[in-house]
């Protein structure tokens, strides 16, 4: 499948940004991909929203791509999300580092890379953004939000403050509300970073040098939270990396080495202050703490779809039932399915029979 | 409660400490603390196995404590573990850094601190120590071992291994495998240490350095794993360690400061290389790989009780099943109890009645 790549400036010093914080930012470019053909009324527009450590790419090959885009199982031609029928849009986030101004671009007021001068975002403030870049593209409604993790949680922000801009919305393995173990695996990682001398205090990038060791660390933790127990040990067990275990201080057992792996492989393409500002954006979410939370949605109704996983454990079907609980609570027509698979959290990425027909499903009906 | 403590030499150049893996070391010495008195007929002793941070101060106040030693709660007079009755030795674990010799310890050899000289160890060096300590107290045959975690696996070693001195074993919140996720979160830890630059080549000691951002991610990490999902809600939930959330990268909410505690004060009171070495040694573990394991046991059969708790993830009751059901298919007089605990790994620790029931009753037949 073709995937088209685009940056759009879509805030600029005289139509600045302005955030939840009440700060503003004066240039504010987002990359993003689209697959398939936006049909002439304009209706058939599916917005992707990407989970913590995804990019714009989520389909598709560009040319010279040794693997597809990190969703290429669930959008294209005859797939769940088809773009014989859809026109897909996925942007990289604010905040980010691939593509979309983060705090690794230049900071205008200074010529600079931003570091910790970048201002501290909300999940609202992504809904804004994405909704420029629905202007910018001349989209009015979109048929379709969908996203999973971080990805499930911006869908539910944006139904909760704007539905009458989206007609259905599916939120795949998210949370409303990260517990007190979520958060401390997010502090956990981000100490990792911070603690790096590398890191010297987010200003890396200007002085030459990145908190590699640091970055590494945090992602090794955070793949152990996205698979199962049992998935670690159905994969690994306690093999050995290379034949018999040789009882030393390295990488002997094969899920030493498959950490490793994730650990290093990360740091080519990840930015470790967007890992501070996109996780912490996630640790302070908590939409159904406001007042009448649900009211736009309740008065406007998208049809929302709600995936889980059973062997879930960063956000355990728990968190899919709470979001339930109130968009039932709001009359929201509300679908839910906790999915069985030995995956874990990881399984929102993958090809298992049963998610990829309920979204089917939800998205034929989507369509007609 | 009064303590004794004591420092041993239990092996020099004359008779050296023989190690599993073939390496011989010239000199160990051992700090235990007792409690209570011996009997007479020498039929009164009690082995106390710690876990992986534990120390020989495992219970009573020593001058100027502010608290009183790990395991207070479960030793002492009219305890579970009843000092009027019981003499009880508790010891640091070869490779720790609390009193006996460890990586931080002068190699004789060279005068200098081990680091990473210091061999690797397994499960069976500690009761080579251990039953030495015997030996040198006089103590043939211990009434009871007793150990939690780290220290359970120690016990099922030793009456695996030398079932004939021991009468009663208790074996607490402990695995006889590591899972693959077990594993990864040891490594996770190990790897925060040593790509802590400070760590250099393990000879940070030598250099008066010590990695000590590493090892407090690592505490932080590890920390995640003693407590259940539940018990962090409980005690923290999303509350903000001060009024109200600040919104910024620092100590927020009330957990990262638990964490943060957790790991800078772990400092002053451990060695980065004993993390790794004990760590190591429970990786390793696995003594039902062994043809004939459970042969010398089941040839003179110790007295066995299992305890789990039901929250605890770290080492969840599968691992105490898999313990019981070895010594059964052995014919091993076996009890086992899962005790219903909010608290996760760490209620071991903790007083919980149904628990120190359970511990009392045992040592009361020990007793009869």
């Amino acid at each position: 499948m073709e995937t088209s790549c685009h940056d759009a400036l879509l805030f600029t010093a005289e139509h600045p940004l302005r955030l939840r914080s009440g700060a503003t930012m004066a240039e504010v470019s987002v990359r993003y991909e689209t697959y398939g053909t936006l049909n002439a009324e304009r209706t058939n527009a599916v917005f992707i929203c990407h989970a913590l450590t995804g990019d714009a790419h989520a389909a598709g090959r560009r040319p010279g791509d040794k693997r597809p885009g990190w969703w290429d199982t669930l959008i294209g031609p005859g797939k769940p999300i088809d773009t014989d029928v859809w026109f897909v849009v996925c942007p990289n986030l604010l905040g980010g580092c691939q593509g979309t101004t983060g705090p690794s671009s230049t900071n205008p007021a200074t010529g600079e890379p931003y570091g910790l001068d970048f201002p501290l975002l909300a999940m609202s403030d992504f809904v804004t953004v994405h909704r420029r870049l629905g202007e910018h593209l001349g989209i009015e409604r979109w048929a379709a939000l969908v996203g999973g993790s971080l990805g499930g949680m911006q869908v539910l922000e944006w139904i909760l403050t704007h539905p009458s801009e989206v007609d259905n919305a599916i939120v795949i393995a998210a949370s409303s509300r990260l517990t007190a173990q979520n958060i401390a695996f997010s502090a956990v990682g981000r100490q990792a970073i911070m603690r790096d001398p590398e890191f010297r205090d987010g200003a890396f990038q200007a002085q030459g040098t990145s908190p590699d060791k640091g970055l590494s660390v945090a992602r090794m933790m955070a793949h152990i939270t996205y698979l199962s127990e049992d998935g670690f040990q159905s994969k690994f067990g306690r093999e050995a990396q290379s034949g018999e275990l040789g009882h030393n201080f390295g990488v002997d057992f094969a899920v030493e080495s498959y950490l490793e792996h994730q650990g290093n492989s990360f740091l080519s393409r990840f930015d470790a202050l967007s890992y501070l500002y996109l996780t912490r954006v996630m640790d302070y979410f908590d939409p159904f703490a406001t007042p009448d939370a649900t009211a736009a949605l309740a008065a406007d109704p998208a049809k929302v779809l709600v995936v889980s996983f059973d062997t879930d454990w960063r956000f355990s079907t728990e968190h899919s039932r709470r979001i339930v609980r109130h968009l039932e609570g709001a009359r929201v027509p509300t679908s839910f399915r906790e999915i069985s698979s030995p995956w874990g959290h990881d399984s929102f990425l993958l090809t298992i029979d049963d998610y990829h027909r309920t979204i089917s499903a939800f998205m034929e009906r989507a369509a007609a």
